[in-house]
């Protein structure tokens, strides 16, 4: 038996993950990777990074899929994708570390209004705005799950008054939180920057849209850190260019890389990150992977384990 | 008797401070500006910021001077101010707060390495960086005061090594600490960022200069959140020049506002701040200058009573 290592990697990415992975995967079964020769029939576990569509369906001794990202919407976009073996996806303590220190940063660039003072040094203008205390400015945190809940703690944490808000309801958030179409007109009324943590599924798809941007107060901030397929661009530039928006923090888009001639790259009140926010670090992932395999045939809890009706 | 209220200030800001003053000033004493006819004579406490040079040794019944600003080293450098009168520098939560603040934003917008991400989305260019976590991100904090220990130690819980230095021996900051010239190199050599927020002094003016930044690691950044005087402006632009120093956040300078023509506004190493770290705010300032005042005529504790032959 098995195990294969597929994704949208360079060589150069194959061969750091796989040497990370052998320093953690029992010894007794090969890595394989899926740019060489391998059999198919000897694969037990797939260890997935946007691997292409159909690829996993051909598999017939597949028993257990571990993605090495977070998010899973791509892998379940792909109809072909086996819907009775397990899967889970990279809940690493070392990512959601790297999505709070992102969210803090983005959310202090944004709190100590660094676009009006970066354009200010542009233009040589010395001019002193009036500067609130974060207990002033209250965040909105969109999902609150094994990312966005870290995140909604570390700033409530920091002094802003955060309001999350999710799909379903939860418990034992402490934070003040809302769920539901109704609880979401209620996070926005209150999110003076809103950030998006979310999910990417059918039911979340396109939420950042108009609709929500109405109901956030006039000079709201923006930030997606989830998927491109949240965002409803045309809505984002429309609300920027009346105001109703002051400025977008945007790390993910719904084509990536960014085309070179999207309005986005040279819009004076978006700011554009390359999908940086929490990037996987595989020498954490390949030891958390590895450890889930293990789990997995143990018995024991696996880390991650997607719910597929819920789609993440 | 009276309260005079003097410094350089505009009609505008004059009455400002005037109407949060009378809040919580003692009722039964005037306040008086000095921009209107007043009695020298009858004027018992002088609320100064940046007041001319030589208006505070015409008042011959003078008692207690207290400084709006955190820093009085403007005040100190008068040499026709009165050497026998106390004198309180502002020590204010909410500046303090102001100052942990901005110090977070700063740290991460370096951190987060911000300025080569909006450099590459002006040239259109998308391309990740290697990000390491806050913990592999060390920190040096140059002064362990009312401003400086509460940023090392937000720092701190934030997950930044953080080192900090004081001129003198410190106790019980819960940082690990250093003092004097050899402590100078120890927390150098430590700071992937330095952070000046020392008081200007005749002991700490000059301090960032070549000799300095000679100790910090390569690729080091410097943020100066203190006074223009600390650094040597031509020490910084050779370090940065030779990449010793990748950036500098500079939030005062030896001249301001910034001059039109200082090469700081267009150096693509340097973020200019128009002095905007922590600003004084009147509604709490009037609170606490009121209260120590009241303090100093009833024989209380003052708050931020500076030593002159210290300087702070």
């Amino acid at each position: 038996m098995s195990i294969l290592l597929i994704g949208d990697f360079t060589e150069t990415e194959y061969a750091t993950w796989s040497s990370r992975l052998l320093l953690h995967l029992p010894g007794n079964e090969p890595l394989v990777q899926a740019t060489r020769e391998y059999d198919k029939r000897a694969v037990r576990v797939a260890l997935v990074a946007n691997p292409p569509a159909g690829s996993l369906s051909s598999l017939p001794n597949l028993r257990f899929i571990q993605s090495l990202w977070a998010g899973v919407d791509q892998l379940l976009s792909d109809a072909s994708l086996p819907t009775d073996i397990p899967l889970a996806r990279l809940v690493d303590p070392a990512m959601t570390q790297a999505m709070v220190e992102c969210a803090i940063a983005q959310v202090f660039y944004l709190h100590r209004q660094l676009p009006t003072y970066l354009k200010q040094q542009s233009e040589r203008m010395w001019r002193q705005l009036a500067q609130p205390l974060a207990s002033d400015r209250s965040v909105g945190v969109l999902g609150l799950g094994a990312l966005g809940l870290p995140v909604a703690r570390a700033l409530a944490a920091l002094g802003f008054p955060v309001v999350g808000w999710s799909l379903n309801p939860r418990k034992d958030t402490s934070i003040e939180s809302y769920h539901g179409t109704d609880g979401l007109a209620k996070v926005a009324n209150k999110s003076r920057i809103l950030i998006n943590l979310l999910p990417l599924t059918s039911q979340t798809a396109r939420i950042l849209n108009e609709a929500l941007f109405q109901q956030l107060p006039t000079g709201a901030a923006l930030m997606n850190l989830a998927r491109g397929g949240h965002l409803v661009e045309r809505d984002l530039l429309a609300a920027l260019d009346d105001q109703r928006l002051t400025h977008a923090v945007l790390d993910v888009f719904n084509a990536e890389p960014l085309p070179a001639d999207h309005a986005f790259w040279t819009h004076p009140q978006i700011t554009v990150f390359p999908h940086v926010a929490a990037t996987t670090d595989p020498a954490s992932a390949a030891r958390i992977a590895s450890e889930n395999i293990a789990a997995f045939f143990a018995g024991r809890n696996v880390s991650g384990l997607v719910c597929r009706s819920r789609g993440y």
